[in-house]
């Protein structure tokens, strides 16, 4: 399969600490060797680093892990290939515009008997996995049902989206991440879990690779920040497990809503 | 204004030589400090690295000049800003999918009394630049005029373009480069050139930093390669000039259409 990685902040944070555990996952403590992506936002841009080697391996993780990119929302995936061949156009996080926001999407999971439920052209995918056309699906639904124009209240929006993403765990595995760079939306099907930090702030210390942080060194008494993985990225702390077929929305590092 | 950069090649080719010659102009030899962005195609797939800070002093231009990137389809861009602030939103290039592609786009130029002509709503600009709304409105034109599928043959799809850019052309300058990844179009409004590099390949010298490169040791003889620049970025060869209203479409490093 694959693992999923993701933040929601009140304040621009890196999040060289956990791309550093996950990245590990990318060929060395797991076996997800068919690339790996990751996407910032900083306000309404964003940037997507993309490769389609392990990212235990990559020039691209390397300069990741090193250079501290100070973002509010943070999208990352590394891939273990299911549908799809290893190549770039099939390299999680996709993006996509929507009513004048970047929206980007993470899938991990597989799904069978999709190509006709998820058939969408006015969002058509590039590449040929199942993630992809799921995504796709789901923009198309949120134009035919809010129109053209940004909602001015997005809760209803991801409460709509929770309820596309529960018709497409009826045809497999659906863990996702989804966000337009404001709001952060995860879906659970079968494994996500997420830490939110506050003051006081402690050590973590990473289960895949040698590195300890103290986030007191780091931040400032007011930051919030979430954490979303696959699996727990930290031994010594305690992760909220999600259990099947349940979501939860950030913003600003907070849940928002959530069932 | 910005200055632009592209490749087209019939072999997946590298652009250090160019990309270090340009970034140059992005701080040192230019005045482009407002960020700069550069798009690779590997097949259907792209990925964009992009930066709000100057190319000349950009960790992630170092990355771009060391590490080779093989491509078929490179657009870059450096800017300096004149419409829309200076944020990761407003930095070209800027990619939207259209009929199961990716589209790059880049442009180089002002605009003037164009927020009505080029108002869309199926694209939207996220930032708040000309240059995005013009691509945004270029394809929403696309899909009133060729519908939802891609069309068999894209050259009328090109000529369509060129017929748009002449129209935002009547509002400022508008020199642009746009591909889907396997054509790469240029529109001239004032400033652009570019070389066709095949066999019997030479050395090229850039104009902005000491370095020469022999393609005969990069290349293989079937190989074709063109560059589109802003100005010539090398002085000892002979770049083709485009006069105002030319334009190209090249394809596998050869020109295709164009007038």
């Amino acid at each position: 399969m694959c693992e999923l990685l993701a933040m929601s902040a009140n304040v621009p944070t890196d999040i060289v600490f956990s791309f550093t555990g996950l990245a590990e996952r990318g060929g060395r403590t797991g076996p997800h060797v068919d690339g790996w992506g990751i996407t910032f936002y900083e306000g309404r841009g964003c940037r997507t680093f993309k490769d389609a080697k392990p990212s235990s391996d990559s020039e691209i993780a390397k300069l990741i892990k090193a250079y501290p990119i100070k973002s509010e929302v943070v999208v990352s995936h590394i891939r273990q290939a299911n549908r799809g061949a290893v190549s770039l156009e099939n390299t999680h996080p996709f993006v996509r515009e929507l009513w004048g926001r970047y929206w980007t999407y993470a899938h991990n999971g597989q799904l069978s008997g999709y190509q006709e439920k998820l058939n969408s052209s006015r969002y058509q995918p590039v590449g040929d996995t199942d993630s992809e056309m799921a995504f796709c699906w789901i923009l198309q639904q949120l134009t035919e049902k809010f129109g053209e124009g940004r909602p001015e209240t997005m809760t209803p929006v991801f409460e709509y989206i929770a309820s596309l993403a529960e018709q497409i765990r009826q045809l497999g595995v659906f863990n996702m991440l989804l966000t337009d760079g404001e709001y952060l939306m995860t879906f659970c099907s079968n494994n996500l879990c997420y830490i939110t930090r506050r003051a006081p702030f402690g050590k973590a210390k990473l289960i895949d690779t040698d590195v300890v942080i103290d986030f007191n060194q780091e931040t400032t008494p007011d930051d919030i920040v979430t954490v979303i993985a696959t699996r727990p990225l930290t031994d010594n702390e305690q992760w909220h497990i999600l259990q099947p077929g349940n979501w939860r929305l950030f913003r600003l590092g907070e849940v928002c809503a959530g069932s």
